[in-house]
């Protein structure tokens, strides 16, 4: 394949999210103007180069909202999926199996960036395991490699107390400190499941998000009514600090299983707080989308493990991800593939409180090309990736990372 | 890319699904010899070309154990869904919608064809509808296009009553004159469900079987006990008519929510009789691909609808039915990983009755090349095909058909 310009001027007959099609302007590494197709506006007037994508689809570079950078075995050999255990038990396995990676975790998480950013994500939230055994030491990684990968992702990174908050001693003062050395937001886990101290990880970890004004992303699991009875609490406590939209809960699988009361309560009150609720689609109960976005809660998608100690499976693919929930939740329709579809561009983006985000006219061009002629075959298929920018650079193309020039 | 021998004589250095390295000889379209790797065995004696694999997985030829290639709307511009109504209104719906359809049958068959053949697949099970509106249409498309398509995948037709059989009138005589003009299997559809009369549509289904030797492939979605029931009818009547091995029962969902005695009892039921189970691993309830195979029931895989009026997804991609497989049942462990690559290979070839099938000295050469360490690592992320090899001759690189030379 011929490469292409390291930083294009124009992406020329590009099919936008609305169907139009369009040539989209770069300057300074942001969308300087959108102009209709064919207009003759497609060549650039400063002697910048243009690269026609003949009708593909341009998408906002996607968000991956839930990741685990330091947990996988990527960029190290196949390691087979040893099953089995209490949630507790296979976090104690996990430990041990980190320890014994000859791979180092900065250089696993970069092997999972770089696949992600040739599939056209261009922002990712991570989480990083914070616990008695492994200290900080997962979280200074990822901050290193934040830096070094930046001219292909932006990355924020959950402080997450994988191995509990008060059941863990000295978890505390470790998220407090990843807060203060770069953690974006602080992270919970199962507070009723894993702590057993619903009230006690919850006042942790708020304390810690009103202390540092930082965003709080919590891992839910409990089923049913306990959990559901969580999710209320933690709406109450966001109302209560002001946190409004900057509070997420992630996988929320007692959604999938309460009864309709109960369902309707709880949406009310994650709207009411903008507490936001990540998914990866998984097999089991798991929120239902359009429900709550009728209720006015924001869901946005995430991949989750990929490759690790607790399953051997994922792709890093948002427009794959895309496509795992809407076959879950039966979207079908072209104005529900559009709903999958946001969950991993814009609805992501807001849950993240991008700015600069989008197809438009400001945004930064954090951009790519999907080989599909509109979202909703885009997310039927999850077709290759021609073309991803990150900030108006050519960072990969047909699929494959391209190197900085 | 440079562009390799269309008929290589070594495929150097390939990873065979059992682990070993190994340098596969091809001559006149089968697998000559299988020598260990490095033994400068990979360098072909009579001239013939090399192609080296690099450590990259050779699995035999992906096969699509259910198909419906006259229902696809690839190779015509998309076409948003419509959703709703009954099975019966659907139905009438289809036939509607396909009659507006401005590209034929043949076309959009074969656009899906070739996605498939590029993806490494390299036989096909597809149903082909046979109705009171359309008549024998859809199957003479396919049996001409199976002609037409021959040099990449092989192809067998079940004549589909789409329709129903006893509620439609003439399907009868239409399934008998598709057995005579082309159809290797008479397929059925919820007896129960569907046309109201399980003896009496099994009655047709199993009496055409035995008058023109055909195998049989019913779709049944009937839940719960209605469909064990069937389901053990569908044995009975099997090992009746000396059937063993030549009838599967596609979808099965009523095995997914069976208690354990009904399920022992229909599982054994179905082991006894030699019939099959064709799964697509559903949002819903489906079979349980584990228990089933301990029990003796040889359960296989398939794409199913491809982007048509009864869904929009769909990529027509086996080694990602088998991830979809593995992530709704929970197959994690390699064991487990290998069991769902099975579902797509040897389980589905074994289902059709496929002579020659596999990596094996004297095979057929039917193969496909996969960016993976070994098979765990294909089913866990679906990556790139390298090379695909339909009777030795290669006819898609790197996910792309290759016109032939």
């Amino acid at each position: 394949m011929k490469s292409t310009s390291a930083h294009p001027a124009v992406l020329a007959d590009a099919v936008l999210p609305d169907g139009r099609r369009a040539d989209v302007h770069i300057d300074g590494g942001r969308i300087g103007a959108i102009l209709e197709a064919g207009t003759g506006a497609g060549t650039p007037a400063d002697g910048g180069e243009r690269i026609d994508l003949g009708g593909a689809l341009l998408l906002p570079a996607f968000v991956d909202g839930h990741a685990h950078l330091d947990k996988t075995f990527l960029g190290a050999p196949w390691r087979p999926h040893v099953p089995g255990g209490t949630i507790r038990e296979r976090v104690e396995a996990e430990l041990e199996i980190r320890r014994g990676l000859d791979v180092p975790v900065a250089e696993r998480a970069r092997a999972l960036v770089h696949r992600m950013a040739a599939q056209g994500t261009g922002h990712i939230r991570t989480h990083a395991d914070v616990d008695p055994q492994s200290g900080l030491d997962n979280l200074h990684a990822l901050v290193e490699l934040r830096e070094q990968v930046r001219d292909l992702v932006s990355m924020e990174i959950v402080a997450f107390p994988q191995s509990g908050v008060t059941t863990a001693p000295g978890v505390d003062r470790l998220l407090d400190e990843a807060l203060r050395e770069g953690a974006d937001l602080v992270g919970g886990l199962d507070p009723l499941g894993f702590d057993g101290d619903a009230g006690g990880q919850l006042d942790t970890v708020f304390g810690l998000a009103e202390r540092h004004g930082a965003g709080v992303d919590v891992h839910l699991h409990d089923p049913g009514e306990a959990g559901a009875g969580q999710l209320r609490d933690i709406a109450a406590r966001t109302r209560a600090l002001g946190l409004q939209g900057r509070v997420a809960v992630s996988h929320a699988y007692c959604l999938g299983d309460l009864d309709a009361a109960s369902l309707d309560r709880t949406a009310a009150a994650l709207a009411g707080a903008g507490v936001s609720v990540l998914t990866n689609g998984p097999a089991g109960p798991m929120p239902p989308v359009l429900r709550l976005r009728e209720a006015g809660v924001r869901v946005f998608a995430g991949s989750d493990n990929i490759r690790d100690a607790w399953w051997p499976y994922g792709t890093g693919d948002m427009l794959e991800r895309a496509t795992i929930i809407g076959l879950r939740q039966g979207l079908m329709t072209d104005e529900e593939l559009h709903v999958a579809a946001a969950l991993s561009t814009t609805e992501a983006a807001a849950a993240l409180g991008l700015e600069d985000y989008g197809v438009r006219v400001g945004a930064r061009a954090d951009l790519v090309a999907v080989e599909a002629s509109g979202v909703p075959e885009a997310v039927a298929g999850h077709p290759g990736r021609r073309l991803v920018l990150h900030s108006g650079r050519v960072v990969a193309e047909a699929g494959r990372l391209v190197p900085a020039r």
